[in-house]
């Protein structure tokens, strides 16, 4: 299929679309991006691409990146991770304290931001470098080798994350986090302050389309099963308060991210990422939704 | 592929398992279901049928049926039920009250029980005999013409069903119940007193399976992105809260009930009805779901 | 002291502040109420009677009515009232199901709507003709002998009463509802109907600032350790979400209705009524609140 | 009346009673404290004083501080504190974040955690030093000149208060902290680390008695009416999530603290304090509360 003519057709009916979403605008680092930026690539398992826009435009992949954290906890730590944490989806904004409490200090899943800070202080307890761990296992997935994280995100991220602090605070008091809360919590906004084009994202997610392969060099990421699974938790859980409606209007597994970026994978077939850094009311991106929507209406390539 | 032997060989393995669970026993009806009855049916969209154990045996489809009356209310109404519900997962235990007043009175989606009561204040406001249509409407789905429901379950359902009478109350508190209570809960109680077997169930999901079309018949009663939209909201609202466990571990839409009823729909490919009466903590039939989860390890057959 | 005229002075004074509250308007009856009237009275122990405004004038006493259930339960029945529910603050809105879920359906107090409905399932356990008993009981306590309940108002109250058939449904699927829930909600529909004018209701709550005794007949009614509890009750509870507000602002026991109706008690001293229709945004008497802050600073005539 | 042969009689009484309760152990310093230790002071406004057991031994006074920061903060500082936090019943166990969530920062009154750190961030930004305003504080109120805070207990409070810190860092993602965290926290661990005997809190609390007037030296602290304000709050919000029992049982306000101290307040005539280790299920001293509830029903002393 020629996705290329399928993507501008898409881009220019979205045009007529007023976009009502705002950039994110909690730190300086986000609020100045140029919010009419707009990237996609799609990777398929066969090896085919596809570029639309600034797809080769790097931005901060934020909540994307917890799926980066999960996978190389899921893959290569020892102990069992679904002791500290749930996979079902949260059903409240995602930050919430309040199911924290309720549910003492178990996340819902790895996705919230309560469940990706328990998967930091597992790869703190059993890694050396953790941060160099997660950049080299992204370096793992794609052939592109300079990806980083910005320390003035994380920085900023970090001064102003009071609420991640509540909830790795109240985690701490029902003993879910073992480590120090510093250390736990750096690793954590540095995760969040990678930065990836949308190129380098689809290519990075294509193993889950490819059955736990890395396509380009071959090595197995994860088993079938558990490559399953990841996508399985993707889809229920990887748009805070807006999974089911993402699955119900595009019926990928995905995961979003308040920088703008979207990832969707379909099994067996191809990962796509889409970047437009305005936000609906849920804190995904408004276009990119809308885009995805469309591109599996037109393509008719839901997975349900 | 042979199903059936693969049938007997997980019936096999689960023998060792022990069954935790417990029948429901809130109604004398469903206390007294002999819990070691067991039945698979498997029908693909190619008019292939596998049967196993007790797969022709009548039981209480319970909350299965909130798929029925969803799909006749999405496909035939004039109003927008979308105004009167949501479509995001419930993240909290399936009939709560918590949630509902956090959302003033609008259920999280059509599978929860609020839900199901909107749906079927809707149907009291459009169709003359919502009862009778709902019948009709599965008699429309499978070839078997003598499904009914139980009225002893429906009355006793009634008669103990105190939360429900909680929820409509709080929904009708907040002008999301235009009819009668009374009148809408009798058909409520009706709906989840439907009486099917695994066969009849299996039979009366394919079409999901077949991008809205009933196999048999040649009818298309959703179209096929409604169809698509249908799975999505069972995959990640059709399991109260162990819907990211079902879709973690089974990995396709599905639908159970406190009967101990389990559909699941593999588009495209074939719809399958599992029974074992003994539910989990989450009210979920406790060997069904390890049934269906060793099916799709086996057969490979996931959507993800 | 010369009480009226303190009336006078604090009225003409509130006669400058703008009145923002409304009059309640979820029923007919209460919302074609004159909002302009005003009236008080109070009562002393040693027989003093001061009057101003609409002192004579009924109105419907709503809530303050739940303290003349409890009274009688308190005193009358055999059962333990309290395993059937607590005695603390509810901390949120009046008739949350939010805490009643949480509790298991226990009301946190008599005073909050749940807790008053328990109170009417113990009195129609415990009596033949519960609600002739309640109107006795306020004979007793007052030398007025045609004080009743208005059935328009109860019939009002049950035809949109839908919040308070959620409660007692929701406590009835705890098993803290003893009988028909009908016949429940008919006698506390009945009792929120009744009505008494200020002069009514200042003499009829005068045992409670005269250590249970009623002072115009000497019937002892509760024991003096009962009755300083009944007092603590009022001053934790008697307020909805603004008991703390009351306490802290005019510093006595009281109750209040959302007929606008206000009754407040000096231990040892005196008992007072205040009655203006417009509601604050707690659904308390707003002239009501501002009138007796000001009595008690004035006369500083506060407990504490 | 000679209070101490009343102190003796219910000591005696109270020896049959089996103390269930447990002595605070989440720090070492408090878990090693001797749990058979009973102290009692009483001192009236006119002078006289009564004393029983360890009335002269210093312990760990916890949240009773609280009230002299309170106080400070309420006649000293300029701007409002009631901007910043309300005085109503919390209504949930004493450090929940659900409410502070759900009221968007603002804590329910200044006596839970949430709002003694409200009061601690407004008396670091109005104060210059201000843990030895505090102390120069509660040494204007009692003769007692060597009262401090324990620094080994504060360092053991601050090492495991991990959900007072979510606390603190959730009203700060609401704005309702204006300082840095930690210098908050400081201040408020020393302040909960006071060390104080019976004698010393009965003495210190006596101007709450006394219309808000120093008895030993004449100095007025507060005016009566905001002495009176204070007295009411501490009657709906000084006990946690058992402030409707001790008012119910008691009658008197007051403040209880995990040391297992309690101090009440019997306005216009006399403070008394009651410390024992041991506490109940809700964190008060479980002797402490029924000895002052045998105390206020043998002396008829109650507010109500």
């Amino acid at each position: 299929m020629n996705y290329e003519n399928i993507f501008q057709e898409i881009y220019r009916e979205l045009q007529s679309v007023k976009d009502e979403g705002h950039v994110a605008d909690y730190i300086p680092e986000l609020a100045r991006v140029n919010p009419d930026q707009f990237g996609v690539f799609l990777a398929t398992i066969n090896g085919e691409k596809y570029a639309f826009g600034d797809a080769e435009k790097r931005f901060s992949i934020q909540s994307i990146a917890k799926v980066f954290s999960f996978v190389l906890a899921y893959s290569r730590v020892k102990s069992d991770i679904w002791e500290r944490m749930d996979l079902e989806p949260a059903g409240t904004p995602f930050n919430s304290l309040v199911q924290l409490e309720y549910d003492k200090g178990i996340p819902r899943n790895p996705f919230v931001n309560s469940g990706a800070i328990v998967v930091c202080d597992i790869l703190v307890s059993e890694l050396a470098s953790p941060m160099d761990a997660i950049l080299s296992f992204i370096h793992e997935l794609t052939p592109h080798h300079s990806i980083r994280f910005n320390p003035r995100v994380a920085q900023s991220e970090k001064e102003t994350g009071f609420r991640n602090y509540a909830l790795v605070n109240l985690m701490k008091s029902f003993h879910n986090i073992h480590n120090d809360i510093n250390q736990v919590m750096d690793l954590y906004f540095q995760l969040c302050s990678i930065e990836m084009s949308c190129r380098e994202l689809a290519e990075a997610f294509l193993f889950l389309a490819n059955n736990g392969v890395v396509p380009y060099s071959g090595q197995q990421i994860l088993s079938p099963s558990r490559t399953k699974r990841t996508n399985a938790l993707m889809q229920t859980c990887g748009f805070y308060d807006e999974a089911g409606q993402f699955t119900f209007k595009v019926g990928l597994p995905g995961k979003s991210g308040v920088g703008g970026g979207i990832v969707a994978v379909h099994p067996e077939r191809y990962s796509i990422a889409v970047w437009s850094p305005r936000l609906n009311k849920k804190g995904n991106s408004h276009k990119g939704m809308l885009f995805l929507e469309e591109f599996t209406t037109k393509t008719k390539l839901s997975i349900f």
